[in-house]
């Protein structure tokens, strides 16, 4: 059963897609902060009104589509080798940072959420809640199987793994695949 | 030979002192972004311009504040054992970000920076730089004698120590003293 084009679900999805595109676009052109709902709203062809009926800040508008790029790199594949696992997501992590506006958005979301408690929750669920739940998931079965050692405090080895990047995102220091393997290195000698 | 009370650079010396916790106070009182030059300089009773002479931007007023208060706490002691030694130094730290004004002033400043390359680059020379050289020589003695491995990425160590620090004074996760003690059983267990 598909929508006809004028089903007004189709026609929401259309516009929620533009949007968002027009989002990522403009940051990675201009820059996070001199991006404006109005220039959003201009680019995908609505008014301003559709975006304020379905986000409530410019930061909330990048955060998803933000989101939109991470969601599909930030899985947890079981190849049985949870160190080569992580190394294949988080290079195609700092891929998405240096080579997209990914990086300029998140970091752009995250300096807004120092003033925006609610960007802040909308931060923590839709990127951290679910990240920590499946980096769990797949810790846990590491550990069950000896990946890793059974007492590793897995949630804290996230933080460390996650933290590192965004550390390096925010003060401007470079990313690339050699360093991703440097960082895994100490972690994985230290849960081993 | 001490300066008189009316000596020019101890009277320049006190109004520097009275603006930058005239800064750190108001940070601590309104948040980062309510701050302005304006009232820094009516708490401090200094004019404006005598602020704007010294620092270029609201933001590089409130990093000198923060790197002040931080500075006596991010020393590197050498008792002969690294991983003591800077538990008590990160253990400071957090208690600095918990008790005093100093996590809303660093939070204020890293957001600050996303679009402001001077500030960003005033990081980097004030914290970033000062603490990668005092950790290196620290960590350097540590391999010398043993206290972690010889061939240990020490940079990549230190990156992640003080980034899963910040990582959670970004995202508003909390920190204390056993947190400290997971992140260096993780990172130490993979350097020895």
């Amino acid at each position: 059963m598909s929508a006809s084009p004028r089903d007004p679900s189709r026609r929401n999805e259309n516009s929620r897609r533009a949007i968002l595109e027009a989002a990522m676009s403009l940051v990675c052109e201009l820059g996070y902060d001199n991006v404006s709902i109005e220039a959003i709203a201009r680019r995908a062809c609505v008014g301003k009104q559709t975006i304020y009926r379905w986000w409530p800040s410019k930061g909330a508008v990048i955060l998803e589509a933000a989101t939109q790029s991470l969601d599909p790199v930030v899985v947890f594949p079981d190849s049985g080798d949870l160190q080569a696992d992580l190394r294949l997501q988080l290079t195609g992590i700092i891929d998405l940072v240096t080579t997209t506006g990914f990086g300029a958005a998140y970091c752009g979301v995250i300096a807004a959420c120092q003033s925006d408690p609610v960007l802040q929750r909308g931060v923590h669920e839709q990127v951290i809640e679910p990240n920590i739940k499946g980096f769990r998931a797949r810790a846990v079965l590491a550990q069950e199987r000896g990946e890793i050692r059974a007492d590793a405090d897995v949630a804290t080895l996230r933080d460390m793994l996650y933290g590192v990047i965004e550390y390096r995102m925010f003060h401007d220091m470079p990313l690339d695949h050699a360093y991703i393997d440097a960082v895994l290195e100490i972690a994985f000698r230290g849960v081993r």
